[in-house]
């Protein structure tokens, strides 16, 4: 691959620096978080290895390691809902990516909905001890069995 | 702790269901991202073990563990730069936490950014094989110096 990633230097290099020295965990993996440019919406987290993150950088398209599949994901190339990179932060210590995307086909989720945190936790003081999920988008942005065919 | 989480049921359960089963990695922890309710933005990407997030629930504050000092972080406790929980939501497969917050004292990250993601990577064919970063934010909101005291 043609990026080249920095050597982690010291805490200030790190973390003032302008070199991209991203730190990969113990299984060769960074967290990557993933917002829609227009509403700010989490759609995704997922995660990146250090060939993943290169061809993020260099194809400008959202391109994750599947943990379930061991393999490169270019994220929407079964379903057509591909991620267009508008911009790639990586934070203080350089151990986590955040991706604002431009999300084709208007839903980042294989279960169907536009984000895949279409459901929220009940938070606060009185919060029931067995705790229930409330969903929070009314209803699938497509079918999944039309896009990956029925399982 | 009161918050009780269910067990793993089956994929449809976890996907399509109301029962909190949150997914903790072989080390115990559960990534989470949190971002402003207000701007959108995100502050900060950080993990939970099942007593931050029981207490996050009850609290309504962010409550994280810390991979460096092992232990449970109250966030804000040194700072006072508390995170008041507006949103809690979980992802498709229950691994994955999504926190919307009011940021107390305005500022997440303990370099004095707003948030941790305050260098951005250039993206794109273009893109040079030795990638500099770029600030995004161009001040810090507050002098680590001064609110953690000198290192």
């Amino acid at each position: 691959m043609a990026v080249q990633f920095a050597e982690r230097g010291d805490k200030s290099e790190i973390e003032e620096g302008t070199l991209l020295a991203p730190k990969f965990d113990d299984r060769g993996l960074i967290p990557v978080v993933t917002t829609d440019v227009g509403t700010g919406e989490v759609l995704m987290q997922a995660w990146m290895n250090q060939e993943a993150l290169a061809r993020t950088i260099e194809l400008g398209e959202a391109v994750y390691w599947s943990r379930s599949r061991q393999e490169i994901w270019h994220k929407g190339a079964t379903s057509g809902h591909v991620q267009v990179v508008k911009e790639l932060r990586v934070d203080c210590d350089q151990d986590s990516i955040w991706l604002r995307v431009e999300q084709r086909g208007g839903a980042a989720c294989h279960v169907g909905y536009r984000s895949c945190f279409y459901r929220r936790v009940h938070v606060g003081v009185d919060a029931p001890p067995e705790t229930r999920l409330q969903f929070a988008e009314s209803a699938k942005a497509f079918d999944p069995d039309q896009v990956y065919g029925k399982k």
